[in-house]
């Protein structure tokens, strides 16, 4: 495969560049706790009035809550390719207007032409996991442990497809892998919350004198929902309330597990999630909180995720308001471990560490709302404009805006009201940009329209 | 004045019997921080993500988030009423369905019948004073220092009363008062927040070596919004935010005079509002968070407050979810100071003191929401049944609900999903409540309607 070759010989140079850390120094460990369909108001931290979230509470006491963080889409597939690569998914072929995340019938998947952050910080000598839904395509070349994950524990895709009726039973036939292979189908998933945490703290524990990075991405809270025997009827917010609560627990277990293996100052914590929660499922999905907007669309509760960067002793305590993105997490980890980003391609994440380390600000002042392959919002400096709106599922009620909705997110954090005809010089600005991106952008081919000959 | 000597006499009997510490103790000091018209969801404990409140913050993790504290109406008289007496404001005339709240123009005020929480301290050697909006009466027999608290300085009413038209100007010609004297007028606004703090750090300062009660209750962040030279335009939310920060700034400088008299492990402090935000003035007034309503109605968001109890050392920090309400705190208050609430009357309010403390629960199962004289909406357990809906201002849209809208309010915060049909107990449950406790009111003479002759 020549492709790869080059890659790989990319990567080498880029590693013999590195300015890597003095080599008495211990390289600091990642950790990723990435939810799925969590909403900006389903935890403590973030207002929610009957979730108990002690663990979570805690975690952003102690550390950061991030009130601006975004994701790279509002649906699975796009935004966790943005999250892995650093890059808009319409630069990796991950997103589309009609198939919006992939399906078991799905051939595409994430290239190999693509860097993961785990693919990256393997060049620094970490050690790899991802352990939980993956849904970058589940054909091998796709998945984890083709992607720079020594390990992987999970499932490949939603836990809503391979939808399956036998008798009387409906029930989803979703498989569980280890690695390549399918180790239980269906996976049961009452414990998959548990399980991946099992199988996170057993990974912290042998990879505690090297550095590591663990991508903990749980199936939960998207529906349909489960949690284990433990967690039933544990929440006053009823069966949602009880996942997030065993989603707390779990965060609480890693969190002593680092401790336990003396290595919480040595490492950096993440807590957040794929996109806003899922509304049309009513009860069974979360809620935005003080934000309008649900997964699927491109209002604020879409895209913004209740976010806590934890660290003790280098990530000091408090807000911040700045804005981030899960695409700024790869040149982030990067700059942490010494490794030299990628030069030969186009990214849209920023290096964030000196807003996490209070010694500075992010330097970014846009946000591009895709909705599959089309910008349907951008947000610039406090203003937002609308340009198309659309109900997340639905009724085909897409809108062409002109002047776009504007919204003073800061003022305005629901966007409540539109003052479009007072800044047409921000809606100009926003103009500018989205001209000036669209000139970065180069044909792909649409990994997500790729369907397995039946 | 025969009727206060009854009262005198009522007093001291309930204080002889008072089981009160042992002489040896030191009495625990009161903090009641009491804002107006702040949202659920306008500070950083409970979401909000751009108006930053470090100190808040701080309190709140070191102290008790309660998600489900109640006010006794959803707007300022009414409120304040059953703040001061434990008792809802039907019991005392200070609630009217026509004129909602007292004007310049009333002569009706809290009666020296009832015994407000200063009074009640006061018998066992509280010092106590009033620092801010009272709006319990204005004219002499109703103002602070005849209702229990050796000082007053602050503004009678709301900070948009008194409109004056002077040429071109137009202002609101407020009073401040010191005690029964007016000493400035118009009030310079733009100072109150600092010098509310100022006044309070001085009384804190002056009875450190004893027991006290502060009531700092502050004028912000009713409209018209002021702030002084320090707060302009350092907030991300605009003036509305640098409202809350100035807030903020002035709890932080209250905790640090606690701290500075060695007395913070032995004061408990409240930081709560009257009822929730002004949504007629937009973006001028706040925000619920992830609740439903306004202020003025009777929608969760006009009636539940973002609440924070702090006492370090006797209050484990956490989040607390049972049920409390403002006039909770009168019984609370009178049990940890050794003084026995008077038998003579009907309290609605019920001691807290073991949730607190996190040795039990709340006992309180019901709460009434009422719009002046009429019961709107009841909550029993999670279960809340509207009776009667109505805007807050403007149309008079008022509807009866027969049967009554019913929300699960665990499961869904934001009142969304009207589930009668499928609880119809729940409802009887409701009405039963309603019917026992009409059992209990009595006839009174309403204080809102009595206007000075002109």
């Amino acid at each position: 495969m020549k492709k790869e070759l080059v890659i790989y010989l990319i990567l080498l140079v880029f590693m013999l560049q590195s300015c890597n850390p003095t080599s008495g120094d211990k390289l600091p460990n990642f950790v990723i706790i990435f939810c799925d369909d969590l909403g900006y108001g389903d935890i403590g931290p973030f207002g929610h009035p009957t979730i108990k979230t002690p663990n979570l509470d805690r975690l952003a006491s102690e550390g950061q809550r991030w009130t601006s963080f975004y994701v790279a889409a509002s649906v699975c597939t796009p935004s966790r390719a943005g999250l892995m690569t650093g890059r808009l998914p319409i630069r990796s072929g991950m997103c589309d207007d009609g198939r919006r995340v992939l399906f078991p019938n799905s051939a595409g998947g994430l290239q190999q032409s693509e860097i993961t952050i785990a693919r990256a910080l393997k060049q620094a000598g970490y050690a790899t996991a991802c352990i939980g839904k993956w849904h970058l395509g589940h054909l091998p070349e796709y998945l984890p442990t083709n992607h720079g994950f020594d390990y992987y524990y999970g499932i490949p895709y939603s836990n809503d497809m391979d939808r399956v009726t036998d008798g009387d039973q409906t029930y989803n036939n979703v498989p569980l892998l280890q690695n390549l292979e399918i180790i239980e189908r269906p996976a049961d998933q009452s414990t998959l919350t548990k399980r991946y945490t099992e199988e996170s703290i057993k990974f912290i524990k042998e990879n505690k004198d090297r550095h590591f990075f663990l991508y903990l991405a749980h199936t939960m809270p998207h529906i349909p929902l489960f949690r284990s025997g433990d967690f039933e009827d544990v929440s006053l917010r009823g069966l949602f309330g009880d996942v997030i609560e065993e989603i707390d627990w779990s965060t609480g277990e890693i969190i002593r597990a680092l401790k336990e293996a003396g290595i919480d100052k040595n490492t950096l914590v993440l807590f957040t999630s794929d996109n806003g929660p899922w509304a049309i499922m009513k009860l069974d999905g979360g809620s935005p909180g003080i934000l309008t907007g649900e997964k699927g669309a491109t209002f604020e509760g879409g895209m913004r995720e209740p976010t806590i960067f934890w660290w003790p002793g280098r990530i000091p305590p408090g807000t911040i308001m700045d804005m981030g993105t899960t695409m700024d997490i790869f040149p982030t980890f990067c700059k942490l471990a010494g490794v030299e980003v990628p030069g030969d391609r186009i990214y849209d994440g920023e290096d964030i560490s000196q807003a996490l380390f209070g010694t500075g600000h992010t330097g970014r002042d846009v946000v591009f709302y895709y909705r599959g392959t089309r910008i349907f919002a951008v947000r610039k400096g406090p203003y937002k404009a609308h340009l198309i709106t659309k109900s997340a599922y639905g009724p085909d009620d897409e809108m062409e805006h002109d002047p776009p909705l504007l919204y003073h997110l800061e003022h305005d954090p629901s966007e409540l009201y539109n003052i479009a005809d007072q800044h047409p010089g921000a809606i100009e600005d926003i103009r500018a940009e989205i001209e000036k991106h669209r000139q970065t952008l180069e044909p792909v081919e649409n990994q997500l329209q790729k369907m397995i000959a039946e």
